[in-house]
């Protein structure tokens, strides 16, 4: 029955193709504008195919490498590609990068001969931490490059995972996130910037410029198109739990939310934006047209598309049940301007059908099939569709790639504690130290012994895993006296002991539709690691806390224990030589907290920038603030902030001023540090946050030497959306802070004159 | 300076006041119509006048008893009552009903006499558990009455309180609370009525109409005039911390937050409305126009007036910052809507130097005059003015009064566990019963003793306190092994054991100004609570548990160790008498959970109502769903609902649909219980509501008795906002659950046709 029905289709739509009246323009002629290719090719669609242009597959349905290495399709997929196809999501993602670059030529080959127009199809992956495939340069997290205060060393890596995507034949990326993420129960933490709006703002645009490389270049074929997600407001799934409801007032939506998607499509020029699995305010984002076509298109210019998030196009019927039928959520996701269903079989598809009943609707799809194929010219997939296959090996993984990713772990260590300058340790301290603990990995000693120089000797234990790996379900692990005592044993017999603690990729991950946990009721540390901690410090040894961790964890008892703590987030696949590296001194730590670290969970909503009202009251029996504060992180050096200057304590809204300080190195090492300005409105007519980072520099100094940072305080920096809902700019008195972090510096005063 | 100026005010008050042209009619003058005497007097006041009555004063600040009980006034009151005032809070408070109501009309009396126009002044209290004030009667917290799910017991528990504030000479009452409170952080939980909409709009209706008595009869002198709090989403503060900011979306004010307050206007008819501490999404509620003027006045109508809460006009400028001056923060008071500054010297009080430079504030404060002195009249304070002091001993705590708070207490217990019926104990045991635990009080065991025909004995040991009452701030003590070592001591020679757990005073209260504490980040009983409960357990004893607490506690290991938990929220004054009651049996508990009781306060926001959505995921390694559900509670009896009947599986926008059960005591004792039905409207153009109590009865059942219960639905029950903000009405299935929680119930379907 389906097949007499596609069939049927298939006539009608050729019929309709052949009535249409083609363009007289060739849309593989490339001397054309990319706008006259689409307007040429569009037309020559039948439904059927302008539908197949809107519908991602994953290659799991059937694209494979035979054992030869050779491109293996499924039926369905043989059947799904006569009509062509927007794009593949993870073709060949197991394979070495050159094994992946072939197959996907050989992949793109066949899809431009089987469909009737020779339409190329987009090749999808994601990144995280590197592209999500065999083979390409793993980094740290993006909450973890965001701990570095260092946009350009972003923009750097995310250029490499552009260009490694690009060499195994990939075409777009489903990521960056651009989510800001304020609440530590929430698995995906990790996935994202931390809770700021500026930093994450810096750290979005840069990453997708890095990873679309020159934008005017895409169609050279070196990088790979962005898709920033998940919009909007997905960060602030109530209690913290995935696929939840979102409650955020319109204002903070504007002030707070937006903003890294806003930049991400004017100053970054995204080519694509993925709708939040989040009901906004009651309204579901995939069938929100006030969001994907009224902000982000009429408001803002955004000409890329809009993909939806796994099924939820479908999930706008079944699980949302904010439509009626299958049919009704295809028409809400087509009608709020989600121009691709990735992976659903339960949405798009309905299309074709309902077109017959509903003619209307093909102006729609008109208009989302223009935006995919446009991003395909932009790629250049019409004109140069494969992987140049003798770059593969050569660029992916190379040296310059992996360096950088050891660069980036030094840059995005936070040295949290460090009483009595136990560290840097000494290389030749003749020392027993331990390696302890649940995060310790397998090549872990390895990586300290690699140390240059060093005499001290190594002993490392695991000593107990957190989480049952092998549970269908992740559980935690029962208390294990025995392997506490077995770490307790070695911990006597040693001078120094590192601990490496945190959480394992149990205790913080995506929880799936499938059913799958991911999210947390507490942001306690899991298991016997508060016990370890305090029984290492009851035998009198210094002790050195490692962190390992993809959600905020409120550690208290090692905040207390610890001599000190360096705090890792997720490392690059090079973690454990850049700790090495940091605990013997050869660099200074110099990454800065991207999130406040509460006290409890609690305490929660808590970041710093809140209303100062918020915070004015603490609770009852709980020491008030935080346990680390945003912005934070110490160095092996000190500095000293001196001489605060503003150029002109009076601004207008034609004008800017200048703020500058002076830093200086006052310690022994040369080191690196983050300079930051906060603004805060005193008063404004509707409540105002305590302060706004709105500027940062990361800066190197020697021993002694002092250098002026300053920062451009522009109108637009104090702009806000008032009573009316306007963006406003309102006259009154500022106070500037540029410090070390959100609660540590210089303070001045200017005024906005009108 | 300021007596200068005062005196060249009050000079041009009374030229203004004499160049106007006065109303031919006397406001005097009982027959005239109350608007018509409104605006015969306002003419006549000076600016000073005006202004002082938009203002109440605390009488803290200078008017008490003497040694001999006669009217005693500071200078600084002398001064301000010669202007007339719009009331004064809390005079008399301290002293007995019929000492407060002679020095109330010696009070009344002197203020009439010295101001110009003979303007009485209203005496305002508040009530929690009845009259604020000494010797009334005091009742249960008006979350423990919302437990009872019986209104009509609420409404004359409130028509008590509104005779024994009259008695004693008070007219206004900031009472009730009409806020949601889904935040078990929030020290102010118990002022409220719960999580739910519909039954904080049923509670707080009745509370209304009840202190109020009859609305047209309020001239007669019986009763008072309530004000409906904290306008608006107070009770959603960020982070469960007094004066945060709120985050509400517009959708979910309209749809959750605003019906007690709309019922408050229209239904209930209250004479006053105080705004919010609360930022509500960026803009302070009392300088937000929008919902002080537009919700309340235009939309609904409410005709009484607005007061703020203590001093937050002032704190427009000095706390909230959205005022650039006092004098600003007044305007923007003003402007919103706000009638009344309570209490601040630094607000209302510029009105009059304001006016000079800006004559147009007149008519807004003519605006605010008229709503205070209309209430006066409504009050028919002009016209009878004093209490007629032979009724005041008679009537408060009279016998039928006490009588009242101890039927409110039966109704409210909440028996949430009862493994193998081991309640009711028998009263002629000869049982050795031991009543321990914190939470024990002086006359528990007398209480206990008192039930007739008991020939059980009682031991009774408090053990330890859970708070230092002496700390300056509240603090928890340390752990006293002794003491736990004295309760086990005495356990272990018992039968069966009564532990008193729960909260004290110092664990769940009001967070001040000043600074005092009363929110908590935390929701775990405090203390060696849940550690005495594991070992009273461990002697193997019977362990039935007696809570009080004013804020919803996470309970996990007394609800896991105890065989019978009887949760009594705050009870009235008489609370051990009827827990003794109660566990004997001589009536069987029949209240409800007005809110739903989480695992962790990790999973908050938690209330049955929230989408299906946010809680289809759960967290790792916790069990999903809630402790105890809303509207869950057990009986001494079992109920079998049966025989679901729907009299039309259609609605239609114009007719009404009836859907009722049978209801069997299928055990041997009488019992109430609260019949509980629940729609949910299965698919929604916006995300709608898991399921949504809109209908309830609590009846009583014999033995053996089965009653039908009939619920009306009405096609204003499935109303809600839609995707543009309008209230619509859409077609659709919808599933009515009637049960005895909000999670188990017999299940029918009916559609809404248009």
């Amino acid at each position: 029955m389906k097949i007499n029905l596609l069939i049927v289709f298939t006539i009608l739509g050729l019929l309709t193709t052949s009535c249409s009246k083609p363009s007289q323009k060739d849309y593989k002629d490339a001397s054309l504008s990319i706008d006259e290719r689409v307007e040429a090719l569009l037309p020559l669609l039948s439904i059927e195919e302008k539908v197949a242009q809107m519908r991602i597959f994953h290659a799991n349905i059937g694209v494979e490498a035979d054992d030869e290495g050779q491109l293996k399709l499924s039926d369905k997929v043989v059947e799904k590609l006569k009509l062509g196809i927007a794009g593949i999501k993870n073709p060949a993602e197991h394979i070495s990068p050159l094994a992946a670059a072939k197959l996907n030529n050989e992949l793109q080959k066949y899809i431009i001969e089987h469909n009737r127009w020779g339409i190329p199809a987009l090749f999808v992956t994601e990144s995280y931490n590197g592209v999500d495939a065999e083979g390409c340069t793993k980094f740290g997290r993006p909450i973890t490059s965001s701990a570095s205060f260092n946009p350009s060393l972003v923009n750097r890596i995310w250029d490499v995972v552009g260009r490694e995507a690009r060499l195994r034949g990939m075409h777009m990326c489903h990521s960056p996130e651009a989510d800001i993420v304020r609440d530590p129960r929430f698995g995906r933490m990790s996935e994202a910037c931390g809770e700021d709006t500026y930093l994450t703002t810096q750290m979005v645009t840069n990453a997708i410029k890095g990873v679309q490389g020159d934008y005017e270049g895409l169609s050279n074929g070196t990088h790979i198109g962005a898709v920033a997600k998940h919009f909007a407001g997905y960060g602030q799934v109530l209690g913290g739990t995935n696929f939840a409801a979102i409650e955020i007032s319109e204002r903070t939506l504007i002030d707070e939310i937006y903003p890294p998607f806003e930049a991400a499509v004017k100053e970054a020029r995204t080519l694509g934006i993925m709708a939040s699995h989040g009901d906004l305010n009651g309204i579901a984002s995939h069938g929100n047209p006030e969001l994907l076509n009224g902000v982000l298109r009429d408001q803002w210019g955004f000409e890329g598309y809009v993909v939806s998030d796994a099924n939820d196009i479908g999930r706008l019927f079944y699980f949302m049940k904010v439509a009626e039928s299958p049919e009704a959520a295809a028409l809400m996701g087509l009608t709020a301007g989600v121009d691709i269903d990735l992976y659903a079989e339960d949405a798009y598809s309905y299309l074709p059908e309902m077109v017959k009943n509903n003619p209307d609707i093909e102006k729609l799809i008109d208009k989302a099939v223009r935006r995919v194929l446009r991003t395909k010219f932009i790629l250049g997939l019409f004109d140069n569709p494969y992987v140049d296959i003798d770059k593969v090996e050569k660029e992916v993984r190379k040296e310059s790639s992996l360096e950088l990713a050891k660069e980036a772990d030094l840059e995005s260590v936070i040295l949290l504690k460090n009483d009595n300058n136990i560290l840097p340790l000494s290389k030749e301290g003749n020392k027993k130290i331990a390696l302890l603990g649940p995060l310790v990995r397998e090549n872990t000693q390895v990586a300290f012994e690699a140390i240059k120089g060093n005499t001290n000797t190594f002993v490392t234990e695991k000593g107990f895993k957190l989480t049952d790996e092998n549970a269908s379900i992740p559980k935690l692990l029962p208390y294990d006296a025995e392997a506490l005592e077995k770490l307790l044993t070695i911990a006597k017999t040693s001078d120094v002991v590192v601990l490496f603690l945190g959480g394992d990729e149990f205790t913080s991950k995506e929880a799936f539709f499938s059913g799958a946990l991911g999210d947390r009721a507490t942001i306690d540390p899991v298991g016997m690691q508060d016990e370890l901690i305090q029984k290492v410090k009851d035998l009198g040894k210094p002790t050195i806390v490692v962190l390992k961790h993809r959600r905020t964890l409120s550690i208290n008892t090692i905040s207390k224990e610890a001599d000190a703590i360096l705090d890792g987030w997720d490392l690059s696949e090079f973690g454990d030589n850049s700790m090495a590296k940091l605990i013997f001194g050869e660099i200074s730590p110099s990454g800065k907290l991207p999130v406040t670290v509460p006290r409890s969970i609690g305490q929660l909503p808590f970041h710093y920038s809140m209303k100062g009202i918020n915070n004015k009251k603490g609770y009852l029996f709980l020491e008030n603030g935080p346990l680390y504060p945003f912005g934070f992180g110490l160095s092996y050096t000190t500095f000293k902030y001196s001489n605060l200057k503003i150029s002109n304590t009076e601004i207008t809204p034609n004008t800017e001023i200048t703020v500058s300080v002076d830093v200086t190195n006052t310690g022994d090492v040369e080191a690196k540090e983050v300079v930051q300005m906060y603004l805060k409105d005193e008063i404004g007519s509707v409540t105002r946050p305590n302060k706004e980072l709105k500027g940062f520099e990361k800066i190197m100094l020697a021993p002694g030497e002092t250098k002026s940072v300053s920062f451009k305080v522009t109108p637009k920096m104090l702009e806000f959306t008032g009573l009316k809902m306007e963006r406003i700019l309102e006259a009154g008195d500022y106070t500037v802070m540029i410090g070390t972090s959100s609660e540590e510096g210089l303070k001045g005063k200017f005024k906005l004159s009108k």
